[in-house]
């Protein structure tokens, strides 16, 4: 009945579609360009520092002068002018010569290193200077933070502090980024009440957590309320959603009745691509498109959405934002055997025990709590004999 | 001449003053929380789920019925009713009856279990059951997700992704969360200019790196713009910031005349806790009050500003907004010898190499660049004799 897809080929098949959602850039002020992707790299259009500069308070002197300088036989060094910050100085350094210069201050013509303030005495208008200095030392020479003309950001870079710093030092003031696609979420379930429920009745859960998701992975969610399971009532609003949005995710339809719903409306509207991952939870996924638009029919279960959309939505996202692969934030021992899974990539959370080791957290399907109660989540690789205890597991972040 | 502490004693100094500042709480809807923190405990108002309720499709059953029943014996069961999604049933399971039902329907009055439909067939009316069902099994009982009165999240709990779905499995669609505290940012130096700089000119990259760093701690940032190293005008500037802010960020002064003008600024409005901190970089920090408010004093160099932030500055943050400490990503063998640093604590970038080890990122001071290029930070405690190459470092996120 299910055209059931490995999770590889689930993202395989999914990708192949975002070429052709293009979700296009936007300029955006410095102030709020964290979090967002480079739609563009950022080639620097000038040096920094723009100029030589010093790391110390102190004198700007030539090396050589201080050369055998010492506690006991100082170099005695002319004061010829202080370099005020934020100027050029209008002199120069000559042989035997030095200039007081506070940090950051422009080194001037002739000066090729600088002495610490602590390491110089101040006599009769000389500079006693009681240790000797390395040409280049104290010292920041033009571009040695970044050259004018070299890739100081690629493009696809996701903006970070780091970053900011970077743009910042380079007067990049307008940031262009990738627009943030606008995922819709519908929810769907004859079940589901906004308000107390009555007994038989539930919250909507999906709702909320598939658009922290969205927001959390960069994009901009729209949510779009929950429809009752009545195919002309969910087609309605799927159309609805499709001019509004870059992408659709459907969730619920865990009953077969409404599964058959989304693949019957998916069908008319467009073709669905496979129906079913190999993955556990998160099965019964649909994926399609409508209008040309990506459409994700996501399990009712909120573990399962979460997790289909950690696995296979996630990347679609990042495809369209050019973000980086998730990463495992650490490595852990397994507290204890977990057994094979049938054919099913598997996906379990874990807390971390008191020696650090990974504690798979066994739930039954429908329980959202438990990752709350979690540090993370473990994959367990298709056709595995299961994991033994004490098996190095990578963890991701929830 | 500088009262130099410990970043402990620092951290313990500025966590005094913490005391002092309430920021308060506000409600947020629900779709707004994510990355906030709970200002109160949630206390579970009902269980989740409400009733017990299957998880897979297909007949709620007496389990005691199926039981002995195979592929060859299958138990016959008359099918009393359907299970209407979002319906409390209006009949009960009697002995030798079963119910049909979808994922997430309420369990009628005497079922105990569920089997899946594809364990089924349809015969003339009767259910036949290939496969016998313990009791419980494919059910989820009232309160197994979460049972009313319990504390489903402790006050002071971030608020993510997991979190959201705890919140509205439990319908708490307006959350109390701590307020934002505002910290304004300052940035001084003769040098620095907006636009395009002069010879001698810089452009101010604190503001924008502090800010970005105020906003990812949860705190909102108030930039204040730059101001030139002049007493009066930095003295109304701050005046100006604590009329707006819980507290003020003055960033740079790494010259000693700018240094001497932010203490004696600070003796005037307030009190000096104290000058200088033994970490490298980040030597040249100042904190003390003024208007009862906390006022850093960061140093000028970009890295440094960053590294006292992070080590500092976040402390204080994470105290007001009740958020948990930073902690190392992951951990690493150094790929070199790092030499000992003399009794200041250093905080390093590195970068990780092929074989994931940690390679220190040594830089001259001033420099930004150096952070979009690492991978995280290595700490280096004071007063160690160094570290020896393939030493495990613990690293932290940039």
């Amino acid at each position: 009945m299910l055209n059931v897809v490995s999770r590889e080929d689930a993202v395989s098949c999914v990708l192949r579609h975002t070429q052709r959602t293009d979700v296009g850039t936007q300029t955006v002020p410095l102030f709020s360009a964290a979090g967002r992707t480079l739609a563009c790299g950022v080639t620097a259009a000038e040096d920094v520092p723009a100029f030589d500069r010093t790391t110390v308070d102190g004198y700007a002197v030539r090396a050589a002068d201080t050369f055998g300088a010492s506690a006991a036989i100082p170099a005695q060094l002319e004061v010829v002018g202080t370099v005020g910050m934020g100027e050029a100085p209008r002199f120069s350094v000559g042989a035997g010569q030095c200039a007081a210069i506070s940090t950051g201050g422009m080194l001037p013509r002739g000066a090729d290193a600088a002495v610490m303030v602590e390491h110089t005495d101040d006599a009769d208008g000389l500079c006693l200077v009681y240790r000797a200095a390395a040409p280049g030392e104290n010292i920041t020479r033009r571009g040695d933070d970044i050259a004018a003309g070299s890739v100081a950001l690629h493009a696809g870079t996701r903006i970070g502090v780091p970053q900011i710093g970077v743009l910042s030092a380079l007067g990049v003031y307008d940031v262009t980024v990738f627009k943030k696609p606008v995922i819709a979420v519908l929810s769907t379930g004859d079940e589901l009440v906004r308000g107390r429920p009555a007994l038989g009745q539930v919250r909507d859960v999906n709702g909320y957590l598939l658009c922290a998701l969205i927001e959390r992975a960069g994009a901009e969610p729209l949510f779009c309320g929950a429809v009752p399971d009545d195919r002309a009532k969910i087609a309605a609003a799927l159309r609805d959603c499709l001019g509004k949005a870059d992408a659709v995710l459907i969730s619920g339809g865990s009953s077969a009745g409404t599964r058959d719903m989304t693949v019957g409306i998916l069908d008319e509207l467009g073709e669905v691509c496979f129906h079913g991952i190999a993955m556990k939870p998160g099965k019964p996924t649909i994926f399609g498109t409508a209008g040309g638009k990506p459409v994700f029919g996501l399990p009712g279960h909120p573990l399962a959405a979460y997790f289909v959309f950690r696995l296979v939505v996630a990347d679609y996202l990042r495809a369209l934002l050019h973000a980086d692969a998730d990463k495992p934030v650490r490595a852990a021992a397994l507290s204890t055997n977990i057994p094979s899974n049938h054919g099913r990539e598997e996906f379990l959370c874990v807390r971390l025990g008191e020696n650090g080791e990974a504690i798979p957290l066994y739930t039954k399907s429908g329980v959202i709590s438990v990752l709350s109660a979690a540090d993370g989540f473990i994959r367990i690789p298709r056709d595995t004999e299961g994991l033994q205890k004490g098996a190095c597991v990578e963890i991701y972040e929830l």
